[in-house]
């Protein structure tokens, strides 16, 4: 394959870190970028990161929590938390493996009680044992550098402060915090901010700003608070899962050098990252850990054209993840891996014909994700539903 | 019209109850319906209730909870949850005072954990002890009889549950519970009335539909869903803080007889109970117990005029409750009764140019709530300011 | 004018008028307020109405248009603007034969170009074809005193002016607006202030408020703003659509004295006439006039008993009409008139299952309707109906 | 100050078309990409445009009407309706000037009546003279080539296909048509399928999907439904002012290869190119033009990393453009350009202090504006002001 030399000879050194407009990736035991039966990238020019802060804060130099895990730039994942379908008590083995399975396949950290955690659904110990669990089989698994994110919004600032020392205290690096929404007639221009530097002053670690309208009653933080609060120390980062990728422009441009903007779903990865974004958090990671991750390697070694056919197939599979929320990531998961199960009432569980469609909704995707997997089209039916995506047929033959 | 004699055998003796179009009133201890000092209603007609049953039932027959606390047709607070301003711990005897004082004043019943009881503020202990203090204290007082229903909604069906299952052990009678709404773009057209029909088969206590659609993201129970639940032997009642009356009318005409429909909100009192329904949940009640009360019971004595006017007069007030919410409340309180402090963070705390503003917003209602319990014009100022409000001159001059 | 001291002797002169509350009842030829064959309500007392200035006004003393009709208190009706179900242009012998229908059955005035008259698919000589039309007919039929309000909302001053001055020139009496909401994130806090009054201190015809949110992404004009816009000389009325009847109440006792609060469903006459309303403009007018007139009817003659029990029917029909809109009431008519066609595309045409789901929906109000026709149940199929309408067989008992 | 007209010798090389990841840029007269006085890409490789079929499309073959004006890849502006601002009347000359401005420097194409053209705010007759105006001011000015896109929207199908005959009639190439939204609660699934393949059908003209939610109360067309659409043969592109360039990934790969799926706001630009779509449709090119068509330009030519520096000034600028709409863009034109003047009312006229921060919003970006325009810092007082805004020095060293 011709690599578009061209385009990418400003970036001519010879460093582990290749990067291209302030995107790092390092290719670390941990966060294996590329399948392994497909041809290495030897031989691509690569530069010393300008953007290796990053890594190395998180904003040095204060007082607060100076954790092991920076985040890095990459694809996050926000797990779902996993029940027993019977009584719906958490079901942590399954949470254990599924951590380890992404991490192997080059997620570069994970959220537990995100909106695919189910965190509204769970109890403070709950929340507690997943994110123990999270930790725990991160590190039994020789992962012990990958950061846990732990989401701890609440309608109460002194609650969402609770969370994030339960957070800490459960092994988690960094808290996801959502906006509150239920007193949101009542709140005044500076409640919002007010809400955020407050925990942020009071939480033993750094947090992240999670916005998310669609959760919060549409409470949408602009670009002038979130940049106003990313100047605050123990404010690290926010995902976008507004989609506005015009504001993560203007965020990520305003905010200090080493603040993680990112986007909130993968089916604008690209989009985040030339505008300035350093990562996703997005929930097709939890299906296609290896397809999402691979959106940003190539575009962080400039493979502009396979990254973007390949942001393409993801952006389609993304479509059910986004439709089907955390119903249809763990029908998903339960159709294509065997495992999975519901989400806790009231959250609905398909019925056979809904599990169909989700079925059809990823199978593009994980035909993708199999050939990242194994290098090849490993099975005759592969070969035969293969030809129904004729861009994935396109998109594979130039990564072979 | 015949009455309902078995049902109503209870209260048949010296025409203690007044009813009117199916609304009735007792006269006891507790309840005042007048203010002491004008004139007594004597000689004006009375009949027999059509709804005594509302009394008497909860669905007797079935095998869930018989509480020694009906639901009386009247008039509910939704009470606040102070706190502490210094620590935002919560201020109990605060809590316990404030409740006598409401039901001294005529408020049926109280409710905790409401939306100005500050609910999603409050962790699951803080809940316990609010509505453990609220029935002490009404215990202590001598008001055994009134019921105390506590706030049980929850994100997900399980803490619902298990919500419930809290207030019965604190004390409360029954759970009102809002829908849930985070995962609100995966629920299914059943989803929301699964919800409630599962808490209402596992909850030990009776619960209430409460519908408020300003804070759940604009989810609103139509009168079909709620119409179809109210048949649910476990679900007694619903609170419509949507405010719509035409759905009231529906809900109150198609359940059961002692279905306690009731609006949610002081301003449209009147409308509610022609429209069929039983009584109002409103915070405005918290400020002008009496007031409120007396537009129930002036309706209930069939005095429509007077009703009329005192509507006028509440709905004038409860513009400053509905805009200033809690906040605007515990500013009210903290004014003119000195006690009532903040809500917790994020809630903003009002300047002083807003608790101006409060306190104007509420004058001419605590002008009538002070008329109601002294009878005449207290004071030089009083009569003074009162001269403001022209239409509060016509209302007590109707009244002596 | 009359003092307030004795609108409670109510009913003790024998004046054509019955007033309660404020409210007037002119049982004029055109304005049937009863079927012809049920009791005559014969010796009830009546008296002068109090609100004979609501009928003689409007803001006489003023530069004005001084129409020649004015808005009496009662129930009037958008009606809908019929159209070739072929061509879809307009069929104005039908629009000309419903309004007269219509008025026939006691409506006492009309509203060309509302929600159901599809205003917004209407070109601007349409609609003054439309106004002419209604206006024709009602004089050709004898009808010359009912006022036709008609439909002038616009998203610029500029083009709702224009609208007036058009409404006038076709034969209107009044001109309805709705809020602009376009442009709804540019506009200040004055903005819809200015708005209505720079219209009203231009147009050639008095104006009425239209709160209609569900139309006008959610735009809801709060008591203030209307109270503050009914102190202007040429802004007469407010039809309510949001359903508020707490803020009806405030805006109702803060107007001036005729300016005409209504609400804007037929589901919530009773609570808009209580909370001091002066009558309702609904869609649901269009298909059971009479029932709807009654319920006004019931309130003002001091039968709230049967008024109760006509609201709840009237209610449970408006959900069909509620729910189905225009695209519901044509259906409706078509029906069981035999006319009224389709709304202009894309409003889509019900399919015959839906058309089964409106039959349905109306069954219980059309009977009534039938009844307050003819006195009686007219036919064996229609005594057969009945019998599944235990509420509707009660109500109709007390009224026989 | 440096004439526009050399802007064109630039790119008269031998190679017409520069492309990058499916687009396209031809160097045509009237379509400069570069500002004349900085540096000249010489050398950079380019390639045949794999698009080269969007700019001789639209759907050839079919029967409908054949533009001799293609839709080039590359930046759009929705241009304001000026008005006399004491009368509001049309203020023709302005319009005609101001689109002449903006296609000298560089935009590809205008649309006349999207939201900054007031479209809401025109009656018919004045639809029309606008788009007669601005053709014909681009035709004497030598842009004979430069289409003109005319928003078509309306609530019903049948205006909507009226609209579009008058566009044609005005001298408009294209209609661009909103959703309707007023009867949304009506509509079912396909209605709005429905109501744009019925205008394509019927259309003499190709139409362009305009999908903004903020505008048609939250209406949001999904990227099944316009997926859908876009294989109509009538249907020629989409603008996407919903800002999700996720949807916009999903449409760009699916719909047929000529297809114009286009951002609609300046501030994802990038974004939206490498997502696979053809341009944007931005207000903000009604004032820094220069700069915005500027980020698309060096995106096609592969220098990423200026475009993302670029592309943050111009999200910054933006941000100013979407709080303030029309009104902001007109304040700014009238401050920077002396021309501009008012929205027509509700439009609220910005005080001087609004205007004053409008004037800082757009400062940056004007500073740009001025550096391409010139070359070089024109004053002292740029050179002054410029020292405020380190990000742009630094952009502008890289240009020089």
């Amino acid at each position: 394959m011709s690599p578009h030399t061209n385009e990418r000879s400003v970036h001519n050194d010879n460093d582990v870190t290749l990067s291209l407009s302030g995107l790092a990736l390092h290719s670390e035991a941990g966060a294996p970028h590329l399948g392994s039966n497909y041809r290495a990238s030897n031989g691509r020019k690569s530069k010393k990161s300008i953007l290796t802060d990053s890594y190395l804060k998180t904003h040095s130099g204060n007082s607060f929590h100076e954790t092991d895990r920076p985040l890095r730039p990459g694809i996050y994942a926000p797990t779902p938390a996993f029940f027993d379908p019977e009584t719906e008590d958490l079901d942590l083995p399954t949470i254990r493996s599924h951590s380890v399975r992404l991490v192997k396949a080059g997620i570069v950290g994970l959220v537990t009680q995100g909106s695919n955690g189910e965190a509204v659904h769970l109890s403070q110990s709950e929340r507690r044992a997943v994110t123990a669990a999270t930790r725990g089989a991160l590190d039994d698994a020789g992962f012990g550098n990958v950061p846990v994110i732990v989401g701890c919004g609440a309608q109460s600032t002194r609650e969402s402060i609770e969370l994030c020392h339960d957070a800490m205290l459960s092994g988690g690096d960094y808290a996801m915090v959502l906006p509150p929404a239920y007193y949101r007639a009542l709140y005044n221009g500076e409640s919002q901010y007010e809400f955020f530097s407050d925990i942020a002053r009071e939480s033993p670690i750094p947090i992240l700003i999670y916005n998310y309208p669609g959760a919060v009653a549409g409470i949408d933080l602009d670009s002038d608070t979130i940049t106003k609060l990313s100047k605050h120390p123990n404010i690290v980062g926010c995902k976008l899962t507004c989609g506005n990728t015009g504001k993560l422009a203007r965020v990520a441009n305003a905010a200090p050098s080493g603040f993680m903007t990112m986007g909130g779903s993968s089916d604008f990865t690209l989009q985040s990252l030339i505008a300035g974004g350093k990562g996703v958090i997005g929930g097709l990671a939890n299906i296609a850990p290896k397809a999402c991750a691979e959106v940003f390697n190539l575009y962080v070694e400039g493979r502009n054209e396979e990254a973007e056919k390949m942001q393409a197939v993801v952006a389609r599979g993304d479509w059910g993840a986004i439709k089907g929320g955390v119903v249809g990531t763990k029908s998903c998961l339960q159709t294509y891996f065997g495992y999975g199960g519901f989400g806790r009432r009231p959250l609905p569980r398909p019925t056979p014909a809904q599990e169909a469609v989700y079925k059809e909704d990823f199978e593009e995707l994980l035909l993708l994700e199999e050939f990242l997997e194994n290098g090849c089209r490993g099975s005759d039916i592969h070969s035969d539903r293969i030809k129904e995506f004729s861009q994935l047929v396109e998109l594979e033959h130039m990564l072979v």
